[in-house]
């Protein structure tokens, strides 16, 4: 399923007077509202009860294979449904997509690792800072915790922050936690994954250099835009492209609609089942928990060089898009706007 | 004003059947709890309730100055009163000390940043990688995002991970973000602060050596235990010891009883005030945000040398100390223990 977190664009069309944030699942156009849903399909099929599924995708992440089995019966009951049709107390159960604003699937992580895990941009990005690889990199997929406060959703609006002058995006995979576990072992890791979705994450390459002479990695240089979308696309969906551990879907990036990078999820040297392992060692790792990638191979500007494509500025659009896992577009404004 | 966030210790003596950990005030050798004082305020002193407050210390904190406001005036309404002899409902409202444990003021905060502002641990923490310092960390705070999961409070056992040799301690002050900010003014930051506690960020010089030659800063070697505590002091008991931006409070580790580091919250290069203008470039600070100072001068077993004092093994014990801010004491454990 893609499940999406998302809003009533129109402030006069409100879907059963409700003015927050709601989760529901992509069908052809159609945006179905998990709750309603459950509501109608009671009403209308007699499915029992048994846990009323939430309405935001945290604690829904938190009701755990329960809540995910409740929903998978629930979507199963409403297939062949005209979602047009759908109705509870005579207010839609279902919206088209065009009525709505998608948010970041998971608004509000609980925390955010990112890891460096593509061998490729790794590379690149070290011999831009005049540094070769290190042995340790092969040994333990390394991460760092970034803000889980800054996240956006597909068509919002990044910032250009007022001090940077070398903006850039960076094309990568990301993964939710769905289930809570700790020192977790490689072979179980994939148990522990909600879904997968699309992440840029926005750098500003000389806030980033400049704090990383210091030595304690990027913050400043990434903390003010996280993009995440446009859904988060659960496993049973991505089975057929898993070959063991890996995953085989095509990457790419755009910017105003001209291809820029292009690589594979198959070609993480760590995979996302040892990053899972290396994130809960010593530590719990908590549904609701995003796990980044790291930028794939030629996945950024600092990658491709300034002479190939210049830093972002206000205006221009940056397009991912990842098998499967559907089309992230964001566009630059100014600070402020 | 000492804020807590107190369990009642034996499972027999509830305070009003509540089971959940609750908020309080720390008064002469007892925890005054927040709740039930308004209660009785209420119902003996004829206190208007214009704001129920919370019982958890995030949505205290998010009630902002009119919630610090009325908490303040509850205490003053309170003052000479005997806490043994004050109840509702025939329950107490206040514990002694002695009958609850006191859990991290702030159990799970919105995110937490480390800083690295006291030149001479900076100085002698590069030393030992072999590295000079760089201008630039004279030129800008330098922060790493850090596990906000991981928090425990005083007299809370720390477990020893399995897979480090090197476990240290460290000896900082931190502050919480009590007013929501965005490019906060470094004349404006101090009004953005809920008020200080002692953090202890424990950390694996093994694993930290090991990952941060990668050059993503530290991340599992910090990410298993931050001790917070033992209350969050408001800003106005501080006061006192402010010299414009600079407190003067005086800092002491001990292990096993034996004084090892000492230093000065005056000596912060980069003051409390340069952080919060720092963190809140291109991003909002939230009330909840826990901020670390770095470690002060002398104040880790990796500054002092192991011929001084060994990496810490189970059984050890650490008492960090603050001026004004309480006794912060952990014991190492084994872990699984």
């Amino acid at each position: 399923m893609k499940l999406v977190t998302y809003e009533v664009k129109a402030r006069e069309l409100t879907i059963h007077g409700s003015p927050q944030a709601r989760i529901g699942w992509v069908s052809d156009g159609w945006i179905i509202d998990i709750g309603f849903a459950q509501e109608w399909a009671t009403l209308h099929r007699g499915l029992p009860v048994t846990r009323v599924l939430p309405t935001e995708l945290l604690p829904f992440l938190e009701t755990g294979r329960e809540g995910m089995q409740t929903l998978i019966r629930l979507a199963g009951e409403m297939e062949g449904e005209d979602p047009s049709t759908l109705q509870v107390e005579g207010e839609p159960v279902a919206l088209r997509e065009t009525e709505v604003n998608l948010l970041p699937p998971l608004p509000t992580p609980r925390s955010f690792r990112d890891f460096y895990a593509f061998e490729q941009h790794v590379k690149t990005a070290r011999a831009s800072r005049g540094l070769e690889m290190v042995r340790e990199w092969y040994e333990i997929p390394v991460f760092y915790f970034s803000n889980p406060h800054t996240l956006i959703g597909p068509g919002a609006p990044v910032e250009k922050p007022r001090n940077t002058r070398e903006l850039d995006y960076e094309l990568e995979v990301a993964f939710v936690i769905g289930a809570k576990g700790r020192d977790i072992p490689a072979e179980k890791a994939l148990e522990h994954i909600a879904g997968f979705c699309i992440l840029n994450d926005w750098s500003a390459r000389d806030l980033q250099r400049q704090e990383m002479k210091v030595g304690l990695g990027p913050a400043k240089g990434k903390d003010f835009a996280t993009s995440i979308g446009p859904w988060l696309v659960t496993m049973d969906e991505l089975e057929d492209r898993r070959q063991g551990d890996h995953f085989d879907l095509t990457m790419v990036a755009r910017v105003n609609g001209r291809e820029l990078s292009r690589g594979n999820v198959r070609d993480l040297t760590h995979t996302v089942a040892r990053m899972v392992e290396r994130a809960s060692q010593n530590c719990t790792l908590w549904p609701g928990d995003l796990i980044g990638s790291g930028t794939v191979g030629t996945g950024c500007i600092l990658e491709l060089g300034t002479e190939i494509q210049p830093w972002l500025e206000p205006g221009d659009e940056v397009e991912l898009e990842i098998e499967h896992l559907g089309v992230l577009r964001n566009r630059i404004v100014a600070a402020g706007e």
